[in-house]
Protein backbone atom coordinates (compact mmCIF):
# COMPACT_ATOMS: atom_id res chain seq x y z
CA UNK A 1 0.00 0.00 0.00
CA UNK A 2 3.25 2.33 -0.05
CA UNK A 3 2.27 3.67 -3.33
CA UNK A 4 -0.80 4.66 -2.83
CA UNK A 5 -0.33 6.17 0.01
CA UNK A 6 2.46 8.15 -1.73
CA UNK A 7 -0.64 8.85 -4.54
CA UNK A 8 -2.99 10.64 -1.72
CA UNK A 9 0.76 12.71 -0.25
CA UNK A 10 0.33 14.82 -3.51
CA UNK A 11 -1.27 17.87 -2.91
CA UNK A 12 -2.51 18.33 -6.35
CA UNK A 13 -4.22 14.86 -6.06
CA UNK A 14 -5.39 15.34 -3.16
CA UNK A 15 -7.36 18.67 -4.73
CA UNK A 16 -8.01 16.86 -8.32
CA UNK A 17 -10.36 14.47 -5.92
CA UNK A 18 -11.79 17.12 -3.93
CA UNK A 19 -12.93 18.93 -7.18
CA UNK A 20 -13.52 16.25 -9.28
CA UNK A 21 -15.89 14.57 -6.79
CA UNK A 22 -17.84 17.94 -6.68
CA UNK A 23 -18.64 18.20 -9.92
CA UNK A 24 -19.32 15.09 -10.68
CA UNK A 25 -21.87 15.39 -7.60
CA UNK A 26 -23.28 18.42 -9.19
CA UNK A 27 -23.79 16.15 -12.45
CA UNK A 28 -25.45 13.35 -10.47
CA UNK A 29 -28.07 15.78 -9.78
CA UNK A 30 -28.92 16.35 -12.98
CA UNK A 31 -30.71 12.80 -12.69
CA UNK A 32 -33.04 13.26 -10.12
CA UNK A 33 -34.01 16.70 -11.48
CA UNK A 34 -34.61 15.22 -14.50
CA UNK A 35 -37.52 12.46 -12.77
CA UNK A 36 -38.59 15.71 -11.12
CA UNK A 37 -39.50 17.66 -13.93
CA UNK A 38 -41.08 14.07 -15.56
CA UNK A 39 -42.96 13.52 -11.97
CA UNK A 40 -44.48 17.12 -11.77
CA UNK A 41 -45.50 17.90 -14.92
CA UNK A 42 -46.37 14.13 -16.02
CA UNK A 43 -44.26 14.14 -18.65
CA UNK A 44 -42.65 10.15 -19.52
CA UNK A 45 -40.37 8.28 -22.59
CA UNK A 46 -41.54 4.94 -21.42
CA UNK A 47 -44.98 3.58 -21.63
CA UNK A 48 -44.72 1.54 -18.43
CA UNK A 49 -43.63 4.89 -16.87
CA UNK A 50 -46.77 6.60 -17.00
CA UNK A 51 -48.24 4.09 -14.39
CA UNK A 52 -45.76 6.32 -11.95
CA UNK A 53 -48.14 9.32 -12.06
CA UNK A 54 -51.32 7.42 -13.06
CA UNK A 55 -53.87 4.96 -12.07
CA UNK A 56 -53.59 3.36 -15.42
CA UNK A 57 -50.76 3.01 -18.18
CA UNK A 58 -51.26 5.59 -20.33
CA UNK A 59 -50.19 6.63 -23.42
CA UNK A 60 -50.79 10.19 -23.65
CA UNK A 61 -48.35 10.57 -21.00
CA UNK A 62 -45.40 9.76 -23.12
CA UNK A 63 -44.44 13.15 -24.70
CA UNK A 64 -42.00 15.84 -24.98
CA UNK A 65 -42.01 19.09 -22.87
CA UNK A 66 -39.56 21.99 -22.98
CA UNK A 67 -38.62 22.13 -19.53
CA UNK A 68 -37.73 18.66 -19.10
CA UNK A 69 -35.79 18.42 -22.52
CA UNK A 70 -33.72 21.83 -20.95
CA UNK A 71 -32.79 19.53 -18.15
CA UNK A 72 -32.01 16.85 -20.41
CA UNK A 73 -29.70 18.91 -22.95
CA UNK A 74 -28.20 20.63 -19.93
CA UNK A 75 -27.39 17.12 -18.69
CA UNK A 76 -26.17 16.01 -21.77
CA UNK A 77 -23.57 19.04 -21.97
CA UNK A 78 -22.11 17.84 -18.71
CA UNK A 79 -21.80 14.76 -20.30
CA UNK A 80 -19.68 16.11 -22.99
CA UNK A 81 -17.53 18.29 -20.62
CA UNK A 82 -17.66 17.16 -17.05
CA UNK A 83 -16.07 13.38 -17.64
CA UNK A 84 -13.50 14.95 -20.08
CA UNK A 85 -12.34 17.59 -17.52
CA UNK A 86 -12.13 14.50 -15.27
CA UNK A 87 -10.39 11.98 -17.49
CA UNK A 88 -8.04 15.09 -18.63
CA UNK A 89 -7.34 16.34 -15.13
CA UNK A 90 -6.48 12.96 -14.13
CA UNK A 91 -3.25 12.39 -16.09
CA UNK A 92 -2.55 16.43 -15.76
CA UNK A 93 -2.46 15.98 -11.94
CA UNK A 94 -0.38 12.97 -12.57
CA UNK A 95 2.34 15.01 -14.89
CA UNK A 96 3.52 16.77 -11.30
CA UNK A 97 1.87 20.70 -11.89
CA UNK A 98 2.79 23.73 -9.75
CA UNK A 99 -0.07 23.35 -7.08
CA UNK A 100 -0.91 27.05 -7.63
CA UNK A 101 -1.39 26.45 -11.24
CA UNK A 102 -3.60 23.26 -10.98
CA UNK A 103 -5.83 24.89 -8.22
CA UNK A 104 -6.78 27.64 -10.76
CA UNK A 105 -7.44 25.13 -13.36
CA UNK A 106 -10.00 22.95 -11.07
CA UNK A 107 -11.60 25.87 -9.29
CA UNK A 108 -12.56 27.67 -12.79
CA UNK A 109 -13.39 24.79 -13.80
CA UNK A 110 -15.61 23.52 -10.83
CA UNK A 111 -17.16 26.93 -11.24
CA UNK A 112 -18.03 27.50 -14.32
CA UNK A 113 -19.77 24.40 -14.76
CA UNK A 114 -22.00 25.19 -11.49
CA UNK A 115 -22.65 28.82 -13.69
CA UNK A 116 -23.02 26.85 -16.43
CA UNK A 117 -26.05 24.90 -15.04
CA UNK A 118 -27.57 27.72 -13.62
CA UNK A 119 -27.61 29.62 -16.43
CA UNK A 120 -29.07 26.67 -18.49
CA UNK A 121 -31.98 25.53 -16.18
CA UNK A 122 -32.75 29.17 -15.46
CA UNK A 123 -32.83 30.04 -19.13
CA UNK A 124 -30.41 33.00 -17.96
CA UNK A 125 -30.02 35.63 -21.13
CA UNK A 126 -27.05 34.57 -23.40
CA UNK A 127 -24.07 34.75 -23.69
CA UNK A 128 -23.92 33.91 -19.82
CA UNK A 129 -24.31 30.06 -20.92
CA UNK A 130 -21.93 30.58 -23.31
CA UNK A 131 -19.26 32.12 -21.71
CA UNK A 132 -18.90 29.77 -18.89
CA UNK A 133 -19.30 26.92 -21.41
CA UNK A 134 -16.47 27.99 -23.21
CA UNK A 135 -14.06 28.79 -19.99
CA UNK A 136 -14.64 25.47 -18.54
CA UNK A 137 -13.79 23.94 -22.05
CA UNK A 138 -10.65 26.13 -22.48
CA UNK A 139 -9.23 24.87 -18.75
CA UNK A 140 -9.65 21.28 -20.11
CA UNK A 141 -8.07 22.57 -23.52
CA UNK A 142 -5.28 24.07 -21.02
CA UNK A 143 -4.54 20.81 -19.27
CA UNK A 144 -4.95 18.68 -22.13
CA UNK A 145 -2.05 20.64 -23.88
CA UNK A 146 0.37 20.43 -20.62
CA UNK A 147 0.05 16.36 -20.64
CA UNK A 148 0.66 16.37 -24.28
CA UNK A 149 4.05 18.73 -23.78
CA UNK A 150 4.86 16.12 -20.69
CA UNK A 151 4.72 13.08 -22.79
CA UNK A 152 5.73 14.30 -26.07
CA UNK A 153 8.41 16.56 -25.87
CA UNK B 1 7.65 -0.46 -12.48
CA UNK B 2 7.94 -0.96 -8.35
CA UNK B 3 4.89 1.88 -8.11
CA UNK B 4 3.18 -0.26 -10.50
CA UNK B 5 3.58 -3.61 -9.36
CA UNK B 6 2.30 -1.68 -6.00
CA UNK B 7 -1.01 -0.67 -7.26
CA UNK B 8 -1.61 -3.51 -8.75
CA UNK B 9 -1.01 -5.48 -5.09
CA UNK B 10 -4.35 -3.76 -3.57
CA UNK B 11 -7.13 -5.85 -3.89
CA UNK B 12 -9.29 -3.17 -3.79
CA UNK B 13 -7.89 -1.74 -7.40
CA UNK B 14 -7.64 -5.42 -8.48
CA UNK B 15 -11.47 -5.97 -7.19
CA UNK B 16 -12.07 -2.12 -8.68
CA UNK B 17 -10.67 -3.16 -12.14
CA UNK B 18 -12.82 -6.44 -12.08
CA UNK B 19 -16.21 -4.86 -11.73
CA UNK B 20 -15.42 -1.53 -13.55
CA UNK B 21 -14.49 -3.73 -16.44
CA UNK B 22 -17.98 -6.25 -16.40
CA UNK B 23 -19.84 -3.06 -16.23
CA UNK B 24 -18.34 -1.29 -18.56
CA UNK B 25 -18.10 -4.63 -20.61
CA UNK B 26 -22.53 -5.00 -20.87
CA UNK B 27 -22.38 -1.22 -21.40
CA UNK B 28 -20.17 -2.08 -24.84
CA UNK B 29 -23.31 -4.75 -25.42
CA UNK B 30 -25.33 -1.78 -25.97
CA UNK B 31 -23.95 -0.84 -29.27
CA UNK B 32 -23.95 -3.67 -31.35
CA UNK B 33 -27.75 -4.30 -30.05
CA UNK B 34 -28.89 -0.83 -31.22
CA UNK B 35 -27.22 -1.76 -34.51
CA UNK B 36 -29.04 -5.19 -34.69
CA UNK B 37 -32.17 -3.32 -34.09
CA UNK B 38 -31.60 -1.15 -37.07
CA UNK B 39 -30.82 -3.40 -39.05
CA UNK B 40 -33.74 -6.23 -38.25
CA UNK B 41 -36.75 -3.38 -37.99
CA UNK B 42 -34.46 -1.17 -40.98
CA UNK B 43 -34.28 2.01 -39.24
CA UNK B 44 -31.74 4.27 -40.00
CA UNK B 45 -30.74 7.76 -38.20
CA UNK B 46 -28.21 8.36 -42.03
CA UNK B 47 -29.82 8.47 -45.31
CA UNK B 48 -26.28 6.65 -46.69
CA UNK B 49 -26.61 3.76 -43.62
CA UNK B 50 -29.77 2.53 -45.46
CA UNK B 51 -28.14 0.63 -48.05
CA UNK B 52 -26.75 -1.58 -45.70
CA UNK B 53 -30.58 -2.70 -45.70
CA UNK B 54 -31.86 -1.67 -49.00
CA UNK B 55 -30.19 -2.05 -52.52
CA UNK B 56 -30.53 1.66 -52.87
CA UNK B 57 -30.53 4.55 -50.79
CA UNK B 58 -33.73 4.73 -48.99
CA UNK B 59 -35.43 7.87 -47.90
CA UNK B 60 -38.10 6.00 -46.22
CA UNK B 61 -35.74 3.75 -43.98
CA UNK B 62 -34.40 6.86 -42.40
CA UNK B 63 -36.94 6.87 -39.73
CA UNK B 64 -37.36 6.56 -35.25
CA UNK B 65 -38.62 3.17 -34.04
CA UNK B 66 -40.20 2.89 -30.45
CA UNK B 67 -37.73 -0.61 -29.81
CA UNK B 68 -34.53 1.26 -31.39
CA UNK B 69 -35.23 4.78 -29.00
CA UNK B 70 -35.45 2.44 -25.94
CA UNK B 71 -32.28 0.48 -26.30
CA UNK B 72 -30.98 3.90 -26.96
CA UNK B 73 -32.12 5.38 -23.68
CA UNK B 74 -31.24 2.79 -21.83
CA UNK B 75 -27.31 3.27 -23.49
CA UNK B 76 -27.92 6.69 -22.53
CA UNK B 77 -29.05 6.28 -19.01
CA UNK B 78 -25.52 3.79 -19.19
CA UNK B 79 -23.40 6.56 -20.10
CA UNK B 80 -25.07 8.82 -17.40
CA UNK B 81 -24.36 6.29 -14.64
CA UNK B 82 -21.55 3.61 -15.14
CA UNK B 83 -19.26 6.51 -15.96
CA UNK B 84 -19.55 8.22 -13.22
CA UNK B 85 -19.36 5.36 -11.52
CA UNK B 86 -16.09 4.28 -13.33
CA UNK B 87 -14.51 7.51 -12.32
CA UNK B 88 -15.35 7.55 -8.81
CA UNK B 89 -14.83 4.12 -8.31
CA UNK B 90 -11.02 4.66 -9.32
CA UNK B 91 -10.77 7.86 -6.64
CA UNK B 92 -12.76 5.66 -3.99
CA UNK B 93 -10.39 2.70 -4.72
CA UNK B 94 -7.10 5.33 -4.47
CA UNK B 95 -8.62 6.17 -1.00
CA UNK B 96 -7.60 2.70 0.66
CA UNK B 97 -11.20 1.80 1.87
CA UNK B 98 -11.63 -1.89 3.74
CA UNK B 99 -12.19 -4.37 1.02
CA UNK B 100 -15.58 -6.17 2.45
CA UNK B 101 -17.01 -2.53 1.82
CA UNK B 102 -15.55 -1.69 -1.62
CA UNK B 103 -16.63 -5.06 -2.78
CA UNK B 104 -20.04 -4.57 -1.26
CA UNK B 105 -20.50 -1.52 -3.03
CA UNK B 106 -19.30 -3.05 -6.60
CA UNK B 107 -21.25 -6.04 -6.23
CA UNK B 108 -24.25 -3.76 -5.68
CA UNK B 109 -23.14 -1.23 -8.48
CA UNK B 110 -22.73 -3.95 -11.21
CA UNK B 111 -25.99 -6.32 -9.88
CA UNK B 112 -28.07 -3.08 -9.82
CA UNK B 113 -26.75 -2.12 -13.91
CA UNK B 114 -27.43 -5.55 -15.15
CA UNK B 115 -30.50 -5.56 -13.72
CA UNK B 116 -31.53 -1.89 -15.15
CA UNK B 117 -30.92 -3.12 -18.70
CA UNK B 118 -32.78 -6.19 -18.55
CA UNK B 119 -36.05 -3.89 -17.14
CA UNK B 120 -35.18 -1.20 -19.74
CA UNK B 121 -35.01 -3.46 -22.67
CA UNK B 122 -37.07 -5.96 -21.61
CA UNK B 123 -40.16 -2.94 -20.75
CA UNK B 124 -40.62 -4.95 -17.27
CA UNK B 125 -43.41 -2.97 -15.32
CA UNK B 126 -42.00 0.03 -12.60
CA UNK B 127 -40.52 0.25 -10.23
CA UNK B 128 -38.37 -2.36 -11.22
CA UNK B 129 -36.26 -0.12 -13.28
CA UNK B 130 -36.49 3.12 -11.27
CA UNK B 131 -35.11 0.88 -8.02
CA UNK B 132 -32.39 -0.72 -9.95
CA UNK B 133 -31.45 3.29 -11.17
CA UNK B 134 -31.65 4.77 -7.74
CA UNK B 135 -29.58 1.93 -6.16
CA UNK B 136 -26.68 2.64 -8.34
CA UNK B 137 -27.10 6.32 -7.80
CA UNK B 138 -26.82 5.70 -4.28
CA UNK B 139 -23.38 3.10 -4.80
CA UNK B 140 -21.71 6.28 -6.47
CA UNK B 141 -23.28 8.62 -4.34
CA UNK B 142 -21.84 7.13 -1.06
CA UNK B 143 -18.58 6.67 -2.89
CA UNK B 144 -18.09 10.13 -3.92
CA UNK B 145 -18.56 10.92 0.10
CA UNK B 146 -15.86 9.06 1.28
CA UNK B 147 -13.19 10.51 -1.56
CA UNK B 148 -14.70 14.00 -0.38
CA UNK B 149 -14.59 12.33 3.74
CA UNK B 150 -10.97 11.15 2.82
CA UNK B 151 -9.55 14.10 1.27
CA UNK B 152 -11.37 17.33 2.56
CA UNK B 153 -11.21 16.36 6.52
CA UNK C 1 6.07 11.69 -5.50
CA UNK C 2 8.50 9.12 -6.02
CA UNK C 3 5.59 7.19 -6.86
CA UNK C 4 3.81 10.08 -9.30
CA UNK C 5 7.41 9.60 -10.79
CA UNK C 6 7.98 5.84 -10.96
CA UNK C 7 4.15 5.96 -13.13
CA UNK C 8 5.19 8.42 -15.55
CA UNK C 9 8.16 6.39 -16.09
CA UNK C 10 6.31 3.56 -17.34
CA UNK C 11 6.68 3.87 -21.57
CA UNK C 12 3.37 2.54 -21.52
CA UNK C 13 1.65 4.81 -19.95
CA UNK C 14 3.13 7.85 -21.01
CA UNK C 15 2.03 6.02 -24.68
CA UNK C 16 -1.30 6.19 -23.46
CA UNK C 17 -1.35 9.73 -21.97
CA UNK C 18 -0.64 10.81 -25.23
CA UNK C 19 -3.08 8.73 -27.39
CA UNK C 20 -5.79 9.37 -24.67
CA UNK C 21 -5.13 12.94 -24.79
CA UNK C 22 -5.19 13.27 -28.33
CA UNK C 23 -8.36 11.14 -28.81
CA UNK C 24 -9.77 13.37 -26.27
CA UNK C 25 -8.97 16.62 -27.89
CA UNK C 26 -10.65 15.48 -31.60
CA UNK C 27 -13.88 14.98 -29.16
CA UNK C 28 -13.46 18.53 -27.40
CA UNK C 29 -13.38 19.36 -31.50
CA UNK C 30 -16.87 18.47 -31.69
CA UNK C 31 -18.70 20.95 -29.76
CA UNK C 32 -16.92 23.94 -31.37
CA UNK C 33 -17.86 21.97 -34.64
CA UNK C 34 -21.73 22.05 -33.37
CA UNK C 35 -21.70 26.26 -32.77
CA UNK C 36 -20.10 26.51 -35.88
CA UNK C 37 -23.44 24.95 -38.33
CA UNK C 38 -25.75 26.20 -35.60
CA UNK C 39 -24.12 29.82 -36.02
CA UNK C 40 -23.63 29.63 -39.98
CA UNK C 41 -27.34 27.60 -40.52
CA UNK C 42 -29.06 29.84 -37.61
CA UNK C 43 -30.79 26.82 -35.84
CA UNK C 44 -30.73 26.76 -32.17
CA UNK C 45 -32.06 24.32 -29.36
CA UNK C 46 -32.81 27.15 -26.94
CA UNK C 47 -35.34 30.21 -27.46
CA UNK C 48 -32.63 32.27 -25.56
CA UNK C 49 -29.89 31.45 -28.01
CA UNK C 50 -31.71 33.00 -31.17
CA UNK C 51 -30.74 36.50 -29.78
CA UNK C 52 -27.18 35.22 -30.82
CA UNK C 53 -28.10 35.51 -34.94
CA UNK C 54 -30.57 37.76 -35.31
CA UNK C 55 -31.69 40.95 -33.20
CA UNK C 56 -34.52 39.90 -31.49
CA UNK C 57 -35.91 36.38 -29.72
CA UNK C 58 -37.34 34.90 -32.78
CA UNK C 59 -39.22 31.40 -31.93
CA UNK C 60 -39.14 30.50 -35.83
CA UNK C 61 -35.06 29.57 -35.19
CA UNK C 62 -35.69 27.23 -32.60
CA UNK C 63 -35.55 23.97 -35.09
CA UNK C 64 -33.96 21.04 -36.39
CA UNK C 65 -31.49 20.80 -39.07
CA UNK C 66 -29.77 17.65 -40.56
CA UNK C 67 -26.52 19.05 -40.72
CA UNK C 68 -26.53 19.61 -37.01
CA UNK C 69 -27.97 16.32 -35.98
CA UNK C 70 -25.41 14.63 -37.84
CA UNK C 71 -22.63 16.37 -35.88
CA UNK C 72 -24.55 15.51 -33.08
CA UNK C 73 -24.88 11.99 -33.71
CA UNK C 74 -21.18 12.02 -34.28
CA UNK C 75 -20.40 14.01 -31.23
CA UNK C 76 -22.73 11.18 -28.73
CA UNK C 77 -20.90 8.10 -31.06
CA UNK C 78 -17.78 9.50 -29.75
CA UNK C 79 -18.89 9.87 -25.87
CA UNK C 80 -19.86 6.29 -26.54
CA UNK C 81 -16.88 5.18 -27.77
CA UNK C 82 -13.94 7.47 -26.88
CA UNK C 83 -14.47 7.68 -23.36
CA UNK C 84 -14.60 3.96 -22.52
CA UNK C 85 -10.97 3.61 -24.30
CA UNK C 86 -9.76 6.11 -21.73
CA UNK C 87 -11.17 4.15 -18.47
CA UNK C 88 -10.06 0.76 -19.81
CA UNK C 89 -6.91 2.22 -21.45
CA UNK C 90 -5.80 3.66 -18.53
CA UNK C 91 -6.60 0.48 -16.24
CA UNK C 92 -5.29 -1.88 -19.25
CA UNK C 93 -2.02 0.53 -18.79
CA UNK C 94 -1.70 -0.13 -15.31
CA UNK C 95 -1.56 -4.07 -15.76
CA UNK C 96 1.83 -3.64 -17.05
CA UNK C 97 1.62 -4.92 -21.05
CA UNK C 98 4.26 -5.30 -23.89
CA UNK C 99 4.94 -1.44 -24.82
CA UNK C 100 4.35 -2.87 -28.86
CA UNK C 101 1.56 -4.34 -27.85
CA UNK C 102 0.20 -1.69 -25.77
CA UNK C 103 1.15 1.09 -28.81
CA UNK C 104 -0.49 -0.97 -31.42
CA UNK C 105 -3.73 -0.72 -29.61
CA UNK C 106 -3.82 2.70 -28.86
CA UNK C 107 -2.46 3.98 -32.43
CA UNK C 108 -5.33 1.33 -33.71
CA UNK C 109 -7.97 3.50 -31.99
CA UNK C 110 -6.53 6.70 -32.66
CA UNK C 111 -6.71 5.97 -36.21
CA UNK C 112 -10.33 4.26 -36.37
CA UNK C 113 -11.85 7.18 -34.54
CA UNK C 114 -10.11 10.21 -36.46
CA UNK C 115 -11.54 8.18 -39.96
CA UNK C 116 -14.73 8.12 -38.25
CA UNK C 117 -15.47 11.03 -37.62
CA UNK C 118 -14.10 11.81 -41.44
CA UNK C 119 -16.55 9.26 -42.30
CA UNK C 120 -19.49 10.60 -39.86
CA UNK C 121 -18.86 14.15 -40.57
CA UNK C 122 -18.70 14.23 -44.53
CA UNK C 123 -21.19 11.45 -45.00
CA UNK C 124 -18.66 8.89 -46.99
CA UNK C 125 -20.48 5.82 -48.21
CA UNK C 126 -21.30 3.09 -45.90
CA UNK C 127 -19.32 0.42 -44.82
CA UNK C 128 -16.63 3.00 -44.05
CA UNK C 129 -18.03 4.26 -41.18
CA UNK C 130 -19.20 1.37 -39.61
CA UNK C 131 -15.88 -0.25 -40.01
CA UNK C 132 -14.24 2.42 -38.40
CA UNK C 133 -16.91 2.24 -35.46
CA UNK C 134 -16.08 -1.19 -35.33
CA UNK C 135 -12.17 -1.44 -35.42
CA UNK C 136 -12.96 0.99 -32.49
CA UNK C 137 -15.04 -0.98 -30.08
CA UNK C 138 -12.85 -4.43 -30.85
CA UNK C 139 -9.60 -2.61 -29.57
CA UNK C 140 -11.34 -1.25 -26.70
CA UNK C 141 -12.73 -5.01 -26.08
CA UNK C 142 -9.33 -6.61 -26.42
CA UNK C 143 -8.11 -4.43 -23.69
CA UNK C 144 -10.95 -5.28 -21.39
CA UNK C 145 -10.51 -9.19 -22.22
CA UNK C 146 -6.57 -8.22 -20.98
CA UNK C 147 -7.42 -6.28 -17.95
CA UNK C 148 -9.95 -9.26 -16.85
CA UNK C 149 -7.20 -12.48 -17.67
CA UNK C 150 -5.18 -10.07 -15.38
CA UNK C 151 -7.44 -9.34 -12.30
CA UNK C 152 -9.38 -12.82 -12.18
CA UNK C 153 -6.79 -15.42 -13.41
Amino acid sequence: MSSLNNIMDSQVLQAFFTYATVVVLKMMLMSPLTSYFRLTRKVFANLEDTKLASPTVDKKLVRVDPHVERVRRCHQNDLENVILFVLIGLLYSLTGPELSTALLHFRLFTGSRIFHTISYVGALPQPSRFLSFILGLLVTFSMACRVLCTTVL
